[in-house]
């Protein structure tokens, strides 16, 4: 994985069977970006683990061992813990054009991958949520 | 729904049963945001109003009564007749991992949702168009 | 087409039937945009080209012979031998709301698209790859 900055924005160019979580953040803790939003994402994943949240803190896995386009990526980046996380659902067309989508629980490159992240400024973490199960957002 | 601004960003946390398109016009106003671009949204719907426009102002309504996984939000803020309003579409991703897609009419989120939007400081407008029936956008 | 410029962000608004590269194309070069990161789009396309790549540089078509509406839209401005190279991936959403995904390889406009683009400094250029038969990305 290679990166580069060009203001608020965080470009990372990632090679054939990179971890795309731990490259972005080992992207993001250099740069020592702690919050930002995913502006997109393209490339191709291998057997990305892509989960559907069921509720209850349970994501059922969506069966998909193959490689796929990578043609949506949203997200952020906040800390839980004073650790960086990295919020992705992907959106992924397999050889035939059909599309798959869920949580991205992770997974690794296939060929190549283009990420960019813009750096905000104000500081968002996450904490457990009794309601959801869940690490909801929570803005200082 | 809370927000946070940070610079040209507006980030919208939503709660369980939130309106999408209220809660996000609601956001835009308070910052006094009327044009603009988003950024990307992740989070859980509960039975969207997806639709497919088939010309002459016909939007066909997608049948999709259950929770999904939004996993790409893409669109525009504009005003129509001095309004905010916000043109989205969404991709969706069923519990299987099937992806839907289509314009977002509206809808409530489920568990949580969290959407950016990077404010413009130009107007864009919509106005109604005879040839295509869309109320489509103009430049200042 | 037509398009502003909002400080780092290009917007474009294409009408029916304009060719979606040919008109990225032509609004990057004329505002000097040579490296950038794609924020987003909507609107619809008419029978998009979208390809998955098999390797060694191979793209295989995906059928797609109708109208959809464009759900998101991820990619990046790069230069191939000094020329502006536009990198998308699309998702689309069938008339039912079945989506369909993939590398885009080009295609025009239906009834009405809206573009943003956020111009980067630093260059981007893009050279063979003997690995991975691509076109792959490097930062200066």
């Amino acid at each position: 994985m290679e990166f580069f900055r060009d203001g608020d924005v965080l470009f990372m160019r990632f090679l054939d069977g990179d971890d795309l979580l731990e490259g972005m953040k080992q992207a993001l803790k250099d740069q020592g970006i702690r919050s930002g939003v995913v502006l997109g994402g393209v490339g191709m994943l291998k057997s990305p683990q892509l989960s559907f949240y069921k509720g209850s803190g349970v994501y059922e896995a969506i069966p998909l061992d193959e490689e796929v386009e990578l043609t949506a990526l949203n997200g952020n980046v906040a800390t839980i813990d004073r650790e960086i996380f990295v919020h992705l659902h992907a959106t992924v067309g397999r050889r035939g054009g059909e599309a798959m989508a869920g949580h991205f629980s992770g997974g690794k490159v296939h060929m190549t991958a283009e990420i960019a992240v813009k750096a905000l400024n104000k500081a968002m973490t996450r904490g457990f949520d009794n309601r959801t199960g869940l690490k909801t957002l929570r803005f200082e």
